[in-house]
């Protein structure tokens, strides 16, 4: 199982495709998720490549989950939220898509399902406007 | 949100009630969850209390995801898995039971789904033997 540079993921990180950015700092990056299963789905990502947290280097991993745990208390403030649903996928099935490993951030509402996967992407003024709103909760 | 010292997983790294170990470091304990909802679902906690995500000293982090880490690559090879799903749950409204920071490691195989949380305890002598086919994996 290999890294491949042209995920787009990686292609984020390189600026060759736009994300709608939340949170940026020198080890991580966090941007929305453009399928989203919940307002406010959010995606965090380690700067350094691996797969996903299989073959990481255990030294990144305390850097990427103190930039989940500030965007999760972000967004959970900025959706009202009452909880916080983390995941992470590794290999196809577990659910993986994008093979450079990345944290799922899902705000929650008692009683309100998560929206299924439909493989369309959501309205980019719509993910531009919830981004806005977790980088205002991170006083950002 | 206060911490109870007196929730399941205090009592479990206090020694008062048993688990089945799978792993342990000065940081760390990982033991099987006893409803498990595939083989192999492993818990990996850190042993500075915290409720969950939200509250944990950012700095416990590291540690934890290591161990993390660790745990499902050996669960992935003791029960030749072909991916591994983590999932962390912050409070009630995201499924949250024990109020105790863990991380959820489950084996996956493709076209298998999670069996349903029943409530019910899986049999001790089972679970016993998927610790030790993990510790095994682990070297230890």
């Amino acid at each position: 199982m290999s890294y491949d540079t042209n995920n787009i993921f990686a292609k984020i990180l390189r600026g060759e495709i736009p994300c709608h950015k939340v949170y940026e700092d020198e080890h991580t990056l966090a941007f929305m998720d453009v399928m989203p299963q919940a307002d406010g789905h959010t995606l965090v990502i380690p700067k350094m490549p691996s797969r996903n947290l299989l073959d990481a280097d255990p030294r990144a991993l305390g850097a990427l989950m103190a930039a989940v745990q500030k965007v999760a208390n972000a967004a959970k403030q900025a959706f009202g939220a009452e909880g916080v649903l983390i995941q992470q996928f590794n290999e196809s099935a577990a659910g993986q898509t994008v093979f450079h490993l990345h944290v799922h951030i899902l705000p929650r509402h008692g009683g309100v399902a998560l929206r299924p996967h439909t493989g369309k992407m959501a309205d980019h003024a719509m993910l531009a406007e919830q981004a806005a709103r977790i980088r205002a909760a991170l006083g950002g």
